[in-house]
């Protein structure tokens, strides 16, 4: 039995077995990891623990888009200065800071927190399509709807376009604009590996939903 | 100001800046791995950080031969198996998992803990030289000096080559054999890169000392 199956220690072992588990981490490099992180002063592998644990344990998400967030209320739509009557609806946390990134978008997010897969058991009650629903409706109902624009910013994969046909069938009734982004992107490419300037266009050039 | 600098969330920024200071995680990563940790059974989170802190609280190090280890002594200093009068002299605890890993070597280890390096500030006194002298010394002492025999299976850098050298000005006059790795492998590098193959050679033709 090779050495590396029977580690110098159990807490090594638990170590490197905790590490590996995360995604794009292979044994080697998480043993690496392990052995680095023993070499590092002891206050600061506790800082890195601590940051972890409190990130998961005390995490907030907004009340009114689930983006991530310290207070009850995100940073985003706590500021007056954006466009409430625009939503872009996203898969996740990290879509939504892609797209800050451009700085080409003034409006507000809606974060689905997963994306309708059939394949994978995720249904539409398992994301936040229901609360959008009603949050579209809400808006729509207070002044012009035809002011609100939600746009469909999901991936241009399988399960993405099934997430944006449900949501349209769900939202049209409304009256609102309903848009999704302009592929300038690859057909199939996920956001988050997108670079800055075409994922800026795609927004810029968002085209009315056709399904 | 892009929006990656100013995280939605001080615990999310925290956590990234904290996984990001692992070497070979760059900030891109470091941000996925914190968003996948945030997706995960609290549980589990708890379990990751527990096991990264509880190796660096509770690992102790054999007091013979400065291995990682669960007791006071290793599984290989503990093993009544192994020839003790053959003893392999290594920079790291990943060096003696590699060796264990070829299944060539039945001594026992000598782990140095690091590497004589004046560049990087690292002097004899920084690694477990003296200790090391003072074992072969004993060893030498009981018995046959001749029959003992000490290999450097450390790197074939100028580090490594230094340190080598200043251990063997150090134990010579106890009359032991001083051996080093047969350089199958390429000058200069690392013992964690190569294959068991080629390792494993290297620890059966090794080679007296000459320097």
């Amino acid at each position: 039995m090779p050495f590396s199956e029977r580690y110098p220690s159990r807490l090594l072992e638990d170590a490197v077995q905790a590490i590996g588990s995360l995604p794009g981490v292979g044994k080697r490099s998480a043993l690496r990891l392990a052995l680095h992180l023993l070499r590092q002063p002891q206050e600061n592998v506790h800082h890195f623990a601590d940051s972890i644990v409190r990130l998961r344990d005390e995490v907030r998400y907004c009340k009114e888009c689930s983006m991530i967030s310290d207070e009850e209320t995100c940073s985003i739509c706590s500021d007056r200065s954006r466009d409430f009557r625009t939503i872009c609806v996203v898969e996740s946390v990290r879509d939504v800071m892609s797209i800050e990134n451009t700085g080409q978008y003034h409006g507000v997010y809606h974060v689905l927190g997963g994306i309708i897969s059939p394949i994978n058991g995720v249904g539409p009650g398992d994301i936040t399509v229901s609360r959008l629903v009603s949050r579209v409706g809400t808006l729509a109902a207070s002044g012009n709807a035809s002011d609100v624009e939600v746009i469909l910013a999901l991936s241009g994969d399988v399960e993405g376009e099934t997430t944006s046909f449900y949501i349209y069938r769900q939202i049209s009734s409304f009256g609102v604009k309903v848009s999704s982004l302009a592929r300038g992107l690859g057909f199939g490419d996920d956001l988050e590996y997108a670079d800055e300037l075409t994922l800026g266009r795609s927004i810029t050039n968002r085209q009315i939903f056709k399904p």
